[in-house]
């Protein structure tokens, strides 16, 4: 479906026309083209266009600033692309995680010409692939000024709720070796695929930590996430990788987190196997005595919990601008093909931002 | 390296010619170009080509007729491109499976040009993947007359002794599903990847059949041999897909072998998983009452033994052609990296054939 212009004042419609243009991870132009027309349009932001992320900004001159930040990329389609939409409820790719949060961030920029907090909106490409290729970091590196605030919430599905911090994430890359053979005679041999049972084994017994951090519960995973292996039918295959996706709670520094990882998995790993870390983002901790955060929290009387997924969050938190996650999806149904959006959730989620944005601390 | 032609007179360097000459499976181009050449330069013989096949015949009106078969293809090369000579040992990929096989029945062509046995030379591709591509197939679609004969033997490896008859082999691919869902969430989706380790646990713990059929002793057995499966490094994959590789003895039909091995299977699978049969191709009885395979075992003294792996032996077995293996290199380190071949092997095997060829039954 081609979009020329995305709708307004109704942002459920919003929500569903942003649905409706796909945006894979390394396909964000598009999206990206319509947003950037439609920010450019509006004479109260200053807007800067990186790659294919978007920084509009007020200039305002208010004592404060908070960084409202979504990014515009969506997982694979599993067999839910385009939006769809059953009576209050809009489906589809991206729904939940997180075209409603988009939808939110336009329709403020759109109407708030004149909010009583300056705000940095920041619309930016590739999250939910390898960190190394995030948005985020190919605007720090082109002008890291932009992403000054004294707060970001970034609009991550929470269900309206305030999600504080966040776990950390990595990925390591497991590779065990075997021996060839030929199939027929197996025992002169090591099958290297067979030894990924005992891989499966552990990741499957094991009890993941559920540590309390500044009264936020946090549960940590374990999972494989790619696997691959063989050499040819008629080969005993002396060579299998595996991919495996830890998630640890602020409590644990990346390098703790490995440790605990090399340990978990060392059990299953022999002479000439290797564990190599892929890529790794540091978990926040929830950071709650802002008072920017407090003040949100306290005017809309919004639930706080903590934040199982990692986010960008940590990417603010690193740099000093404390974070929270704070958008209209459902975080438990984000990846799966059944994601959805509730109407009342993008209608609750954009009245709280209203009620901050408009009042202040 | 570009060969122009093969040596003659040395088996042993034309076998290190021949290794030189890369021809991994669908790439056996070059080195049917270069016995083409070769066996049309010899008067004696009728020679056809269909596609990267070469069927050579003499036409002497004798009352029976031995095929030699040999494939020239090899697996991929895994570190052993290419001929290395340490001594009297040839290294490289090809050398033991079975370039020292082609290497003598090449010689064979060449020098015995009035054997007391018709004999046809088959040289055919891509043996060493999948059955359906198998060489003979595209010459028995062509024309089946010219496969015909009393016996057949393959210069499969065997260390100089008749291997008789052969397992059956056949391919299943399992696939296995499970729900998607973020792995910072894994306990709301059900992680394809790890329940391949059940599957790991019921093959690696199996104890394989030993069955012995007219004096010959086979042993079966069941390999992962290729393993898939991933969506993305932040997703549960609801997806898992692994390949098994079956060697079953003569006593079974390919039905029951299916049967065997989808009982085997079942504890690991469930509702919505699938097994299905890539290929499959039936096991051979040893068939030695056969009088030239009678002949060549009493005059040359030669060891009789089960053949584990399976071979084109069950193609020949399975039109009425009662065959076997019998070839200079060692089956036990075919496909490995190290593979290789003695010269000793090659003179020995040349030397038995020369016999039978000469004397006939």
């Amino acid at each position: 479906m081609t979009t020329t212009s995305l709708p307004s004042g109704d942002l459920f419609a919003l929500a569903a026309a942003l649905v409706d243009v796909p945006s894979e991870s390394r396909n964000e132009q598009e999206i990206t083209r319509l947003l950037e027309v439609e920010l450019r349009a509006l004479a109260h932001l200053t807007v800067d266009r990186i790659g294919d992320n978007l920084v509009a900004r007020t200039n305002l001159g208010r004592s404060r600033r908070i960084v409202l930040a979504g990014h515009t990329d969506t997982v694979p389609a599993d067999g839910n692309a385009g939006a769809r939409i059953d009576g209050d409820r809009l489906y589809g790719v991206g729904a939940t995680d997180m075209k409603g949060g988009i939808a939110t961030m336009l329709e403020l920029a759109r109407t708030l010409t004149a909010p009583a907090i300056d705000v940095t909106y920041v619309f930016y490409a590739r999250e939910e692939i390898a960190v190394v290729h995030n948005g985020l970091l190919e605007i720090e590196a082109a002008n890291p000024a932009l992403l000054d605030g004294d707060v970001a919430l970034l609009g991550e599905p929470t269900l309206g709720a305030i999600e504080a911090g966040c776990q950390g994430t990595m990925r390591v890359e497991v590779s065990l070796v075997g021996a060839r053979a030929h199939t027929a005679r197996p025992w002169m041999g090591r099958n290297a695929i067979h030894r990924l049972g005992v891989l499966f084994n552990i990741i499957e017994t094991y009890k993941p930590r559920e540590p309390v951090i500044e009264g936020c519960a946090y549960r940590e995973a374990v999972q494989a996430v790619h696997v691959e292996g063989g050499v040819a039918g008629n080969v005993v295959p002396d060579r299998a990788m595996l991919r495996v996706n830890h998630r640890f709670a602020p409590d644990r520094s990346i390098e703790e987190a490995e440790k605990f990882l090399r340990n978990l998995l060392a059990p299953g790993l022999a002479d000439g196997d290797t564990l190599e870390v892929v890529d790794a983002s540091p978990a926040a901790r929830p950071g709650l005595d802002d008072p920017m955060l407090a003040a949100l929290v306290a005017r809309s009387g919004l639930e706080v919990r903590a934040k199982l997924g990692w986010t960008d969050v940590a990417f603010f938190a690193a740099r000093g601008v404390p974070a929270s996650n704070f958008g209209p999806g459902d975080a438990t149904i984000a990846h799966t093909s059944g994601e959805y959006l509730e109407r009342q959730w993008l209608i609750d989620t954009h009245a709280a931002l209203v009620d901050l944005l408009t009042h202040g601390v």
